[in-house]
């Protein structure tokens, strides 16, 4: 089974590696670039088939290790 | 128009960081974790509701900077 989480900063939490790429697209000539945000996306191969259980046991992931979840949020997707 | 950048290293690349997160989370005593892969995940916030112009746009963006398709894959989704 797969799983794929995608970490994000929280709304509000200021991200600068976002602003540099913001930056970056504007002095290659991209205009009309009104915001840039990056993330992380992480995929797991998990062995065993059961979606309820790999679900819990990849939220215990998120909140041990994957995230820090005092400024970000996550997202997990399973298939 | 907000587009989201998936960027994964390609197949066959090895992922340094997604081998210390399995690594971690096997210390953490996760079991049945047989491959972990790390990717980006970028926000972009885009002037016009073009989705044509922003596909287009986006494309250039990740050949030129986001993405460095000699090791690395990317995916756009526009909503």
């Amino acid at each position: 089974m797969k799983a794929r989480v995608q970490v994000m900063l929280k709304t509000g939490v200021l991200d600068p590696q976002g602003e540099a790429v913001r930056h970056a697209l504007g002095a290659l000539g991209f205009d009309g670039v009104e915001g840039v945000r990056q993330g992380k996306l992480i995929e797991i191969d998990l062995a065993g088939d059961d979606p309820e259980a790999a679900k819990r046991q990849v939220t215990e992931m998120c909140e041990k290790l994957l995230a820090n979840t005092v400024i970000e949020s996550y997202k997990i997707d399973l298939n």
